[in-house]
């Protein structure tokens, strides 16, 4: 049984394990925001700068990890309080793939610079990104106003990417059979438009978190997947 | 300061902690063994197998999860104590993805089944799934021995594993500029290539928390890499 004294201590140590989080919510989604825009206008400078934020969402990362395992060696928390510890050590881990997949979009665009450009390849990308982006700005809403219906959606609408990343397969393939060309520009595509389905997945992740973190359940593993072909892998 | 008592319970936490990552790094060497092999014999039954075994490794990764945060807030453990559970909860969550990535390369070959495949296209794919298979055979005997120089032999060496990537990636794109027929094969070993490549990676990772674990202290943050190419990204 904690006393008022440790209460308020905790109170405090989980205030700043949560200003921890949405300091790494920030930086991803700026992160994967600027690493695609950067792949669309090719802008090298940008791209540079992502690659530069990453080491701070590594140590952010760290940090709450470090912070969170002394909190509960401290307190001893039980039940709610100890989900929401463990929620934040999930969601940090998460976090930072997602700043990884930006910081791997982004130094493909530097590597692009010389390779030959097909802009209606790239349409399909845009469209993705958009919609992780989305992903991982409403399920951080979620996680901040532990909103499980809205997790719930995020998780429900991971199939859309999935089914859209298929399809950017598709095309980026019939490019490349189209004109060989095309072959080098449209492999890195494809490895841009996996890296942000995966940001798509932890995005999904945190949604789970979040239904974790409010209801002490877990939802079902399976989730429903969009796309039936072989580009809809989990990673 | 734990009694005799306390401390034999903890002991046997510790035990049972050990145990479940031992069995995590059998099941994902395997794993990652069996998906390598159907891929390269096209054995689709090996496959599903290598598919099926995954929702165990997950299970027994919540369960380090779930057990080492309870074991910290039982016993309150401090310094290499808490070492040890923090380092088991982070290989375990490595151990569980490269479970992701062995069944990625399973999924991808029962999609496989039906393109023409180019032998010669997959030999490269070969020498870089026995050298990560090295790598996390290597690495999970340190950390069974808490052998920080072996472990930091692996960590030196993930950078051969990223060279031999960037060749296994210029060479599928040789193939596939020349004949359009050979590029859905090849771009799904592209795929393949990049998910033995991250396998390696966590094999890494793994040696970072083995040298975190025995000296209380984190090996530089940028390890040397390998290749020089867009291929040599760090996820």
């Amino acid at each position: 049984m904690m006393s008022e004294h440790t209460v308020a201590a905790y109170d405090k140590e989980l205030g700043t394990l949560g200003r921890n989080i949405a300091e790494m919510g920030g930086l991803a989604e700026k992160m994967l925001s600027d690493a695609l825009d950067a792949l669309m206008a090719m802008d090298l400078d940008l791209a540079r700068a992502v690659v530069a934020c990453d080491p701070r969402l590594d140590a952010l990362q760290r940090q709450v990890e470090e912070f969170a395992i002394l909190t509960i060696a401290r307190r001893q928390p039980m039940a709610v309080d100890l989900r929401e510890i463990v929620a934040a050590i999930r969601v940090s881990g998460d976090l930072e793939r997602v700043g990884d997949l930006a910081k791997n979009i982004a130094k493909r665009t530097l590597k692009l610079a010389d390779v030959p450009r097909i802009p209606r390849a790239a349409i399909g990308l845009k469209h993705m990104g958009d919609l992780a982006l989305l992903q991982l700005k409403d399920v951080l809403d979620a996680y901040a106003t532990r909103d499980i219906e809205r997790a719930r959606d995020v998780w429900t609408r991971d199939s859309e990417l999935d089914a859209l990343e298929d399809s950017v397969f598709r095309d980026l393939l019939t490019f490349m059979m189209e004109d060989p060309r095309n072959i080098s520009f449209c492999t890195h595509l494809l490895f841009c438009s996996k890296n942000i389905e995966r940001a798509g997945d932890h995005a999904t992740n945190i949604a789970e978190t979040v239904y974790y973190l409010v209801t002490g359940t877990n939802l079902p593993v399976d989730r429903p997947k969009g796309g039936s072909s072989i580009m809809t892998s989990d990673v």
